[in-house]
């Protein structure tokens, strides 16, 4: 009946809601929720203990639909994700892959984020001739926050294409350095505005020049990590519902916003000065 | 340079910031965050001295595009919107208009609201006619929180399309009772689904039977008030940038759900029982 050994989670979160992926000492974190959750079910006693481990980490405000977590656990696998799905309010998890004892989520073989950034007139075909100079082997010194780490990465690939009032933007890489996806979109939106050149992207892909920028995080979700496994998808509990009832709410909330869009631009169309 | 008087003031809110829009002890609400505003900038000194009052109510999680405040000031006309802006986080001041000194924005012409539901089959020509037995004056017994107030009341018109996802359902009326949008698209809704009949709309219109359940409040935004009044426009400070930047975020946000809600149904379509 019972299962016993290492799994790995595939699992989705709204960056919005949480101070970051990571624990931190007083702040809600995806981890933290998760943890919680994974004690509170019975499923670990510990994140040393069961050598809980996390795909990637996001920056505060970052979101994931594919983010993975490993721990070990005698839980039963059929129940688990429902389980988690209960005791989280805003963790969703979704796939399950039992693992080997050496497993380790962070080795993968890929990695893809995809960004949204506002389309406000830039030039898309020179963004994307800007991001062919990103892809292959390259030194992103300037493109990340580098904590110490080596700055040599190959990415590879990047496309863009405008989707209505959005730029949607994917990235693909094996290892990504800290910041590297929002620093590069930065870099694009300015070639796209005509604020930056071609040149002075090149040169800043051999470390001259200046940083171009961070984007900011919203406008970031972590879509998937390939670590070559093979998924398995037992029932979810509440998961589907509470996706249907969150998707509503989105679309009333962009049909409010829209709406206080539409009454700003209105106002200034009308500005009157005689009153 | 001063005009000294009375003005009335059109205000937006996303009620799903808010407890509400009226004043109570200890919760943020839409009112309690404009005379915040309103004493921090010194147009008022207080709601009563100033005489704030407001056009319409709005339930807890209820939006507004067009709500209206009225207040005496000598604050100088031009400025204020631009300058209660600035110091309201998640209420937004757009028009203005000089008014009578015993103007009230309760006594209007018409009120306008429009509800989002979530589109899943219903019968939406079935809807249409049962939006047809609500219009003109009927008894709205089982349609409200009554308050002890007179239930008699007299609906301009109910139309409903369907755009993509969402049901939209616009109602117009001089005067509504408490929870009565909601009451009214809760009993379509039902209609819509095939589990009340339209003999029971009527019977109900006639007092008879039970009440017919309430939509959730975060699908209700307030459009507009009709006041018959001549609204001027000064400049509205940060609230364009706020509304690009929030209508921006809202975007992402519904790209990440409708992706959640993908993956949750993607699971339950690779649900496997065999682990």
């Amino acid at each position: 009946m019972t299962s016993v050994g290492r799994v790995a989670v595939k699992f989705a979160y709204d960056g919005t809601r949480f101070m970051g992926s990571q624990r931190q000492p007083g702040e809600r974190t995806a981890e933290s929720e998760l943890l919680c959750a994974l004690i509170k079910v019975g499923a670990i006693i510990s994140a040393d203990e069961n050598r809980f481990r996390v795909a990637s980490r996001t920056d505060r405000g970052v979101s994931a639909l594919g983010n993975v977590f490993a721990v070990d656990t005698d839980f039963r696998h059929q129940e688990l994700l429902a389980a988690l799905n209960a005791s989280c309010e805003d963790v969703h998890c979704y796939a399950l892959a039992e693992v080997p004892k050496n497993f380790s989520p962070r080795r993968a073989r890929g990695r893809w984020y995809r960004y949204h950034l506002p389309y406000r007139g830039q030039d898309l075909e020179l963004m994307a001739q800007g991001a062919k100079e990103f892809e292959g082997e390259r030194e992103f010194r300037l493109f990340c926050k580098p904590d110490g780490k080596v700055t040599l990465r190959t990415l590879s690939s990047i496309t863009l294409r405008r989707e209505g009032e959005l730029i949607v933007i994917d990235i693909r890489a094996r290892e990504f350095l800290r910041n590297m996806v929002r620093r590069i979109v930065s870099a694009l939106d300015l070639l796209g505005q005509g604020k930056v050149g071609l040149e002075d992207l090149r040169s800043a892909l051999e470390g001259q020049g200046r940083s171009m920028g961070l984007a900011e995080a919203e406008g970031l979700v972590l879509m998937d990590v390939d670590l070559g496994l093979e998924w398995k998808y037992p029932a979810t509990g509440r998961m589907p519902s509470v996706a249907r009832k969150r998707a509503h709410r989105a679309r009333v909330n962009l049909r409010f916003q829209e709406g206080l869009l539409e009454i700003s631009e209105l106002a200034s169309k009308f500005r009157n000065n005689d009153i």
